[in-house]
């Protein structure tokens, strides 16, 4: 590399003046941040584990063709399995070491979909016989619902699943081309068993759609057994996303399993061909949804404070106009027009935080009672977390640009852009939502009235300026709010560490009024504040912006993300970034030779005026 | 492939049923669209040339690495200018031929900022000498102005050129790791000059930041000469965005260049060191920019038509939910909501076309008037599109989506959050620009009390319902309004085909309500629409997608886009999405063995409980 020394490249903290204005203790604050001490030791610890190891490296990644990429992939997945098992790590270590290698592979259906659908839908007997093999990866599994006609529509699937009462089995089959199972990741060259959904037919008759584990790939030399027509769906949006995973193609034609390789739980097929109904309510489907959905939210939570991160130390970073007597330009986290940018998406990656971290417990609080065979709070935890249902396309979305930061990352329009459409989407429902769970599983009821006017308060208190009438369509808005000061009320009993609680409610209050000035058209037009009052909240969230100013890189900080894990040289930590974008671009593959590739070919003839003659 | 037959690939047109509900006259829409018969007829022959010509494929770009990828535009670009050699094409049609191979390549940077600036900023002399060598790419330009450390605020660049009498040369360099030229197109692996923009210093003295004509590579061996640094900054968000183009780093090391290599329209150093400015205004240099945020709008209008060429024609093929009776289900199209998110931008989609028209006469009617030496107009033309600097980044995120949609796109979320980004910051201050600018013109003053006032009219005209009051700060989005009604108007004198006015009317009503609707709360909070009109103008906004509906796959028919151009298959013209997503995953590279390169090193040890002992 020329132009750059050695003293430029290490050691020294560009941001260190940054950190030093901040007013609060960040150490505390990370902990806050992971949850508990535990939760941040866990994941400190295995996140430098995994940046310390070359063997994890994806610097390199978006220089790779499909093939090579896909096949980096698999090696990192068997190389992170290896160190799970060399390192004894506990599950939570090895869960949190597979989000940290942060590349999208099969693995994330096997733990994540396949292992949860049998957990929630298999029997006793089907977890016995499954659960070891697929947690010893004996077994790697996918989980086939979608098909290439249906996607949100279970009902719709075309699958059929028909029982044959002579040979004891059930017949899978895909009798069109739209119900060929279409997207499932690890499906496409991975996995050896999918959890797939069909509908059952039995006896003539049809019962909806149920799930089987169907056997893909011959466990002996991985060739797909008779009647599976299996393959990879191709690219994803350019090499840099989610090409690392094999989303799959599936086709059935006639593949014959066992009677006992239907999921169970809810209902039953005899082997004399009687389909009844457990005890167990057919609710209990939704126990894995419940689980993919709060993982969801855990993945946009984290897509959103990664891009934070890198948005302001980058912002601290880079300097642009405002240069006085030929000093230095201004700091372009400096400027208003940016902190409105910034700081209202640096409030809401805390909100999310805690969001999701409440859907962590629910989830754990109805699979404890699901255990115990309490079906009681399942409804409701369920239609907590359906708001999250139309949040899927914008998680995909999310998913997607977590990937693509590299080093070359520009972020902020996409960054506003997840941001306002998750904060709409997610906060006013969820709020509601959660009312109702906790009031169901106190036995007392909570109506939406109950809620609309638990809103009006939150607005009145925050802002003690807002008169407020709602007509219940849009009083939705208002749950956000509300949604936000739960998660202060809840902290402000046990907050540890400087200034840590004023941070955070400074925070609060920034997602708070930023909610309300861009809801203001609905706000206005049901008369629910006048002009005035939406004027005022504009200054007050203006005026909070520069008391966040000096604490923002401690702020991100406290995410405690790696520099591995953020893979993005705009937002390294210690902020020496022109040196690090300089040197890496020597380090793409075109600049291995001077003179490109195709210059004799392509480049020569044009100059020398001999492009007619060429060989093109 | 399996499950496919002939018949489903082949003829059968899946949207003839769309077609046949249409209402007007799609061939005389299409002129409309291309803006003249003659327009129509080169796009229409050129854009089919391309799409047949298989040396222009682009099915496989993403599956490539970025050497290979890379390897192949530079293909592309040399049989495209073979194409224009050998067919002896007019400007017009090379220009179409480029726009239709849809890759970006260091020709967008040659023919589309090296040139211009030469003719913009050349003197006669220099015109004489380089655009000979340029429109024959004897010698192959780039524009270098942006460093690794300064983008937007040109006086900050820091590259120098000091002029040297004794030699009369100009001594280029890049005194820090910041002034390296960082970004510019075709610089990284193809340009043989740069024009590089460089504080002038003459005798000590500095005199800003001025243009010169660089020299970078041997035009016999293409190595970069002495104390030219030179290489590709690297990968852009992933494979499939913008990796085709060499973006390039560019540091300076005392490189000399004979005095007359300066850029002298505007100022001259004369060989006794005297530095002049010529009688020619120095906003000459804002020639080169209207020019280019003209191209940038064009940009935009291309991406976000093709966009909702696709988004439309997908959303008349899938169907789901509302199902009746066992039927099929309902077309997405058919549910308001998928509407009201297509509609408007199917709307907004001819409001750019026709500004990004008026953009291209004014650039016309300035560079007409600059070669008469007449700069009355220029400053006007420079404020008419310098609301459009903001722009720049939405259209790079806009020309990097244009290069994402392959196989796989699900185009509705990046699609919405364009347009909103576009439309609010293009529409306002063009409108008020446009009259300034016909004003200046026409030498009468217009204030921005005239554009206000307008704009109120406009909105009463339009909707006949609005009590208006402005303040001034709000009233810019009434602007936008007027804009529409301004297309119309124009419109309304000079269009043939049956029912072709009325379509476009329909249009210009959506588009304007759809940003009533959108800044609502602007006009609420201004009290110049209280709740109750905006509820109205709502209704009226619903009902007019109903007159839509029937003729939506007729309206995106009209661009007139060829498959290879849309380069979707959730777009393709026949509707016939799902054998073609079908057929297309098999050709993914992955699917050329069943069993993935890989799985005896990193799948079968998993399986086998070997991988303690395996060598990843």
């Amino acid at each position: 590399m020329e132009g750059v020394g050695e003293e430029e490249m290490e050691g020294v903290d560009h941001l260190a003046h940054e950190r030093n204005k901040s007013e609060f203790d960040v150490d505390a604050m990370k902990i806050v941040w992971a949850g508990s001490p535990h939760a941040f030791d866990v994941s400190d610890r295995i996140s430098k584990l995994v940046a310390s190891d070359p063997g994890f490296r994806k610097d390199n990644r978006s220089t790779l063709s499909r093939k090579e990429l896909f096949k980096n992939t698999l090696r990192k997945a068997a190389y992170a399995w290896k160190t799970i098992v060399d390192l004894r790590l506990s599950e939570e270590e090895a869960a949190k070491l597979r989000f940290y290698v942060d590349e999208p592979a099969f693995t994330d259906l096997h733990w994540g979909m396949f292992i949860p659908a049998i957990k929630g839908q298999g029997t006793e007997e089907q977890q016995q016989k499954w659960l070891p093999l697929a947690y010893k990866m004996q077994i790697i599994g996918c989980y086939a619902q979608t098909e290439l006609g249906h996607g949100s529509n279970v009902q719709g699937l075309e699958t059929t699943a028909t029982f044959d009462s002579q040979t004891d089995e059930f017949i899978i089959h895909s009798p069109t081309l739209t119900s060929s199972k279409w997207w499932p990741g690890g499906l496409g060259k991975v996995a050896t068993h999918a959890i797939a959904y069909a509908r059952l037919i039995v006896g003539g008759r049809e019962h909806g759609v149920h799930g089987f584990i169907v056997q893909l790939r011959s466990l002996e030399d991985h060739s797909p057994l008779l009647g599976i027509t299996v393959g990879d769906i191709g690219m994803k949006f350019g090499n840099g996303a989610y090409n690392t995973m094999d989303n799959g193609v599936l086709q059935f034609d006639h593949v014959r399993i066992p009677r006992n390789q239907m999921l169970m739980r809810v209902s039953q097929v005899t082997c004399e061909g009687k389909y009844k109904q457990s005890d167990v309510p057919r609710q209990l489907v939704y126990g894995t949804m419940v689980y993919v959905r709060q993982t969801i939210v855990a993945d946009a939570s984290c897509a959103l404070s990664r891009a934070v991160c890198i948005a302001t130390r980058y912002s601290a970073v880079r300097r642009q106009f405002g240069s006085q007597n030929g000093g230095p330009e201004t700091q372009v986290i400096d400027y208003k027009t940016q902190q409105s940018r910034l700081f209202p998406l640096l409030a809401s990656a805390y909100a999310f935080r805690f969001i999701g971290e409440w859907l962590k417990w629910l989830y754990a609080d109805v699979t404890q009672r699901l255990q115990a065979n309490d079906f009681s709070t399942l409804p409701e935890a369920h239609a907590c977390t359906a708001g999250l249902k139309s949040l899927t396309t914008t998680a995909t979305a999310v998913r997607w640009h977590r990937r693509v930061p590299k080093i070359m990352w520009w972020p902020w329009i996409p960054l506003q852009q997840w941001a306002s459409r998750i904060i709409c989407r997610l906060c006013p429902c969820l709020y509601i939502r959660r009312r109702q769970y906790r009031a169901a599983s106190t036995g007392c009821k909570v109506s939406h009235e109950d809620c609309f006017s638990a809103g009006v308060q939150a607005v009145q208190q925050e802002t003690s300026r807002y008169n407020s009438l709602y007509d219940s369509s849009r009083a939705f808005n208002a749950m956000s709010l509300r949604c936000s000061k739960r998660f202060i009320e809840k902290l402000q009993q046990e907050i540890p560490g400087k200034g840590v609680k004023q941070q955070l409610e400074v925070l609060c209050n920034i997602y708070a009024l930023f909610l309300l000035h861009k809801h203001q058209g609905d706000f206005l037009s049901t008369g629910c504040i006048t002009p005035k009052h939406a004027a005022l909240a504009n200054d007050e969230l203006r005026s909070l912006y520069s008391q966040v100013r000096p604490n923002a890189i401690a702020l991100v900080d406290a995410f405690n993300y790696t520099d591995h894990y953020l893979g993005s040289i705009l937002g390294c930590y210690d902020g020496n970034v022109y040196p690090k974008l300089y040197e890496a671009a020597w380090k793409d593959p075109l600049n291995e030779s001077v003179v490109p590739d195709g210059y004799h070919l392509y480049i020569r003839p044009l100059l020398k005026q001999e492009i007619r003659t060429a060989r093109l």
